[in-house]
């Protein structure tokens, strides 16, 4: 390959939120461009319209309906149409079936182009679930619909936070359904698909630690028998196979030891528990991650800021580090090759 | 008051561990001296043994039977002795019921202390549970005991953590009791507690965060409806009874938002919600306070170490920030009498 760097996609995300005005920030930043080559994907009158709020220095578009036709270089901002959309109505922090369509347009045109290898990674913008319901999406959100489009057989979020890759057993389930979860074997089964994924990104025998569900571990069984009865079990059986797994680590002080950069990766075993220490550190450099896909697929860990949207205040730090992740992995993944 | 610095009574802890010397280092410091009178209640000759492992500059101990003898300047350490034990056979780093003992005596005097406002407030060095139990004392730790020790009706404990005091609604319980735990009336209790504990540190109207349970609150009962059945109905009652208290806010942006100082107060409805931030952001500097005693005791948030202990090579800042912790909270309950 003559130009190592990585094909970028970055969708538009939904028209009425800040993706748009968030994307023409970052591609404002040069170093975007000097460790990769970033297409955008979605529609330059929706780019025009949110350029038109961000103060930058000038740049021009590249509109295209082919990606081979794409120049990747600093001022211009390269743009892979996915239709000729009547946009004069659409408004900024609404929900709306046109601002739906226009996301899942630039989604659904990146696995295409994902799946052919036309591009190496993908960097989201947010959508809105209810824009894009009012277009007959089913899917809860980004991470389903890659899962489907790609027809993979599992996905895995992670989040790259510090020094950290945090994953997580459950996601958007209640609390006590999350405990019902933390089963042995579906712990056992994240810890081999953690395994397996890291190892894709070239990482040598892994480092996992497994987190305890009850505060510190639940002390032997005094408060809570969960470790004992699932999560002990988990992590000895993992070890047979020969992972290298440790834990359970009481959750109140794994986060304080992973963000030293002990581990490779830290299994949450619930939404808030991995997601609190990863935004609190920091909100917006707190990246989610999609393994499991043919292709890497990194997103900002943030909405569509209806309330600040078409206002050119968001900064660009989520999406400039959202991408900057792809890149990393994207590399890393090509590595392997 | 001629003497505007608050006396700090900071007990010895247990001796096999390394209090004794993150006291000392602690002690090296003249920042400690420039906001208060600290007293270490315990005994010289723990701390001479202590002292030398600790590399520093020269100090003296003033050891004596009466907290009036106490001379209170930089180089000299006051220490309130306790007993006149033999400690030939104390060994580093063990569970032994002597150093449960010694441990004890500090804590019971500096409450006896406490209650007849001889000192202004305690920073307590860490004990070891099963040392302490060794010599008959039935209480998980050191709140219970200065809960049962002062006849309080019933005690709080705060993470005093950068701009950020986080409650807990419960502690050492499983996952599943704290969800259980997590009722109406618990919470509504514990919001009037926090308000009048935090009115008597002279904060007014404070303004009380209650987090949510589930991820997102439950999104509207999608995935959880603790939100919908308890924690929104002892909000709105709060509410009601004039309290200053907003919530339930979804668990893992509240941190973020709380770190920057937006609320005089969090609740967190379970250990792990509130410890994870706290110890993520700085396992060090986390100082756990105690209110609801008609003094306020401070703690470092760790244990005893015994793996290091003896070895001095223990840093002070946890014990330096548990002490100027002590020092604010003491000036600030002192400012209402």
């Amino acid at each position: 390959m003559i130009n190592q760097k990585p094909i970028i996609a970055i969708t538009l995300g939904d028209p009425a939120g800040i993706g748009p005005e968030i994307i023409i920030k970052a591609l404002q930043e040069e170093a975007i461009y000097q460790v990769c080559n970033p297409l955008v994907i979605g529609c330059e009158k929706i780019l025009q319209r949110a350029y038109q709020v961000v103060v930058g220095q000038p740049i021009t578009f590249n509109s295209m309906k082919n990606p081979e036709d794409a120049i990747y270089k600093f001022g211009i901002i390269d743009v892979l149409e996915t239709g000729d959309y009547e946009i004069s109505n659409l408004a900024w922090g609404k929900e709306q079936a046109l601002a739906g369509q226009i996301a899942m347009d630039a989604i659904n045109k990146s696995i295409e182009l994902g799946m052919q290898s036309k591009i190496d990674a993908v960097t989201t913008a947010p959508i809105n679930k209810v824009s894009i319901k009012k277009v007959g999406v089913e899917q809860a959100g980004h991470t389903e619909i890659y899962l489907d489009g790609t027809e993979s057989p599992y996905v895995l979020t992670m989040f790259d936070c510090f020094k950290m890759r945090v994953f997580h057993l459950s996601r958007h389930i209640s609390l006590l359904n999350a405990i019902a979860y933390a089963k042995k074997e579906n712990i056992l089964n994240e810890v081999m698909r953690i395994d397996k994924e890291l190892k894709r990104l070239g990482i040598v025998n892994p480092l996992i630690a497994v987190a305890g569900l009850n505060p510190h571990c639940g002390e032997g069984g005094l408060f809570g028998d969960e470790e004992l009865r699932e999560i002990i079990p988990a992590v000895e059986e993992a070890k047979k196979r020969r992972l290298n797994v440790v834990g359970p680590i009481s959750p109140d002080t794994l986060f304080a030891r992973g963000k030293t950069g002990e581990f490779d990766a830290i299994l949450a075993l619930f939404h808030d528990q991995g997601h609190i220490p990863c935004k609190t550190l920091d909100l917006e450099r707190s990246v989610s991650v999609t393994l499991g896909l043919p292709f890497i697929r990194c997103s900002v860990d943030h909405g569509t800021a209806f309330d600040i949207a078409g206002k050119g205040i968001a900064t660009n730090t989520s999406m400039v580090t959202a991408i900057t992740t792809t890149v990393k992995y994207a590399n890393a993944l090509q590595k392997e090759i």
